[in-house]
């Protein structure tokens, strides 16, 4: 059995494949595909900054420790796009498992503790996890809107998918919404979306 | 002049090109060289994860906000080997003036919060810093124990440079200290690094 410290080098070297986990999602610069882990490091530092976009009493720290950990179980079961629901719901079991062997890693504390963050953004309940959840969806929905919807048009995405999958943003942040909702009609207007 | 979502929203897209900036550091697979957003990711997990080794009383939440924002001024000034000094003061004062442009696309006074993060974990003198100092020492270590040195032999670097770069991890946290050492020592033995 090895000790808490090895255990814990453990679970950090099995979460350095997420580097090599490949998003549906451009850089900025449209150089190639995000990849998991430096999404987490964005969406993470974006919950930093867009703190004050959160409900009150949000609590901002539980919200970047959901961030930091939400993906890690792609490890295991890779990445699938938004707007693919049967390649979401084969991968949602397969993330189960990921979970169970990734957390099971830490001294057994500790992958409770960080089991109970995940399964907490997982179920998309509490405020914070609301919040963590809307920015993980306009992240991406930022890069699209900034490379001229360039992953949206090469998966044939439609105005109508996009507010269905990310309208829930609203409920956590009005604001950000309401100038993700403004942006997404100049997007249908300039044919970075089908209407 | 934009309002205060847009201005975070420009600093949010100007450091997305920190997953452009290639660090020394090999993936565990050896597959690339890591980028510096991606390896923000894996060291501020780390300090979630590693928080129990921190000195009583330290803030683990600013040693994560420190490791979410200490690389971004790469974005203008790249990366720098740890043992190339000439390299390094040179690249001082670029990253200075990164911070200036950076932390100045936000809204004043969250740009001077975001700064004085910044500030703080550069002069490694509060004990969060000096944490999120040793964690930022301690993974590229990890990486090279793990792929037999690679990165170590192919800048030929010494048994004496790793120590004196990387010795204040001790200050940080004893134990983590001396689980690194031990390696350290193992990583000479096998020629993994020059005596
Ligand atoms: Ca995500």
């Amino acid at each position: 059995m090895p000790d808490a410290l090895q255990q814990r080098i453990d679970f950090i070297k099995a979460i350095d494949a997420l580097k090599e986990v490949q998003r549906k999602t451009y850089l900025l610069t449209e150089s190639r595909f995000e990849n998991s882990a430096e999404h987490s490091w964005a969406v993470a530092t974006m919950a930093l900054t867009f703190a004050s976009y959160a409900p009150e009493d949000t609590d901002i720290n539980r919200v970047i420790y959901m961030l930091l950990l939400h993906d890690i179980v792609e490890v295991d079961a890779g990445d699938a796009l938004l707007y693919d629901d049967a390649a979401r719901a084969a991968k949602a079991i397969q993330e189960k498992e990921a979970a169970t062997r990734l957390f099971g890693l830490l001294p057994e504390e500790q992958g409770r503790e960080f089991r109970a963050i995940w399964d907490e953004f997982e179920a998309e309940e509490s405020q914070e996890a609301q919040f963590a959840a809307a920015l993980d969806r306009f992240i991406p929905m930022l890069h699209n809107l900034e490379t001229e919807g360039r992953a949206w048009r090469e998966n044939h995405v439609s105005y109508q998918q996009v507010i269905e999958k990310n309208q829930k943003i609203e409920k956590a942040s009005p604001e950000l919404w309401e100038y993700m909702y403004t942006r997404i009609k100049v997007a249908v207007n300039r044919g970075w979306l089908a209407p």
